[in-house]
């Protein structure tokens, strides 16, 4: 009886350790994404006659600091998709703003929620941050989220897949989310 | 003395289990939040003469994208009270921004600080997301918060109570707090 | 051995309630910040000629809902330093816009991303929050961030230390980290 109290113990405490320290959340670094979406980011720029396909519209011009369209302000609904075809099915829908903050380059600042309403998923994504446009990938914030995404947190990875001048452009978003509830 | 030693443990397992469970904050979806404070939304826009009632203001004016305003852009400083009266003592301000952000209906995207200083509460929340004004009810992230509302997450859940054009709308945000310091 | 079985039991749970006491995150008020970084912003507002020197740039201009260009919204690229001189080594950039809303009193709006790109930090923070500017002293929220400051949380906050008109002022940011991974 003692012999199995001793073990019984051991097996515990290692148990518990374990458990404790996970709460810890301190090698989160090195933990996988709780869960993790691939999608690719379709926008297309309203120039006054593409009424039917655009999907993003330029709410306030640029300014003439620098050459590089610094201050433009665009609100979008952009589709969400798989893969990287413009006219793929939507999975999601990509709702918010950007605009241009560099006089010495093109560079961008993201406010944007993603919304699910489909049979796999239901419920948005809230991500915010900088995208430095000339990096070849750059991580911007998952701040929270509802529903299947309930008060998640993480990182989304911007990879530019094409980008048309102003008419259109298609990032990849590599979501991946740490806290999952 | 060993009976004791074998209650105690199993006692003593029972509640560890229960605060490592919470630790790891698997069920956070079945708990009640921490706080939760139900407040009315007052936004009176203003039309070039209402200035002494205003407390919002259009800042960009909505694209030809569509028939919804899209891009129209607000910035507000509204009162929050806790019933759905106008005129009703406002028990804090929520200052921020929205804007129109669809081509087929009406729908918005809002960030926004809830800022007390009353006797009850001191501090602000700090709010983001989207709001899909077709729906019901629509959820928004709490990504943040200062003073008595220090570092809190949560969700806010909106109800239209009233929108009379783009006069005056009226919501109703349930704000549901799940991480409290 | 019982001795030392309940020497070791007492000692076991003293520690075991500490660290479950601190995966709750309740005193976390009490705690220091996991990280803390002081920087001083330098925001120049571009005036039509002073292209070289500005960072930030009127992207919609005040309405006349009171006296205090109400809804002004500003898109800024401002350096950071560590000391209040204008002209010492930024240490990183504040990339983002900020909004005038208040029609009694100056009051303002951030929403920013810090973008660290020296030996010492790589990575971003990304603030949002309200700047009651007639306060001596105000917190936002850091609701996330990448790299080096890899989904960290805390609050920033803002002291003006001078303010010219509309055309530069500087704002001592104290961040202070308290989620650090």
């Amino acid at each position: 009886m003692r012999k199995f109290i001793y073990v019984y113990c051991i097996v515990f405490h290692l148990l518990l350790f374990t458990q404790v320290g996970l709460a810890h959340k301190k090698s989160i670094k090195e933990r996988k994404p709780c869960k993790r979406i691939v999608l690719y980011l379709h926008d297309t720029m309203f120039n006054g006659t593409n009424g039917f396909n655009a999907t993003s519209a330029t709410v306030a011009n640029g300014t003439k600091l620098g050459n590089f369209k610094f201050g433009l302000l665009a609100v979008f609904d952009d589709p969400m998709t798989t893969d990287n075809h413009l006219l793929s099915p939507p999975v999601a829908r990509a709702q918010g703003f950007y605009f241009y903050d560099m006089k010495t380059t093109y560079n961008s600042w993201f406010g944007y929620s993603l919304i699910f309403n489909s049979t796999k998923y239901k419920g948005t994504i809230n991500i915010m941050g900088a995208d430095m446009m000339d990096e070849k990938t750059r991580d911007l914030s998952v701040v929270g989220g509802t529903e299947d995404f309930f008060m998640t947190r993480g990182i989304v990875t911007f990879r530019t897949d094409i980008f048309q001048g102003f008419d259109y452009f298609r990032v990849q978003m590599d979501i991946k989310l740490y806290e999952c509830y």
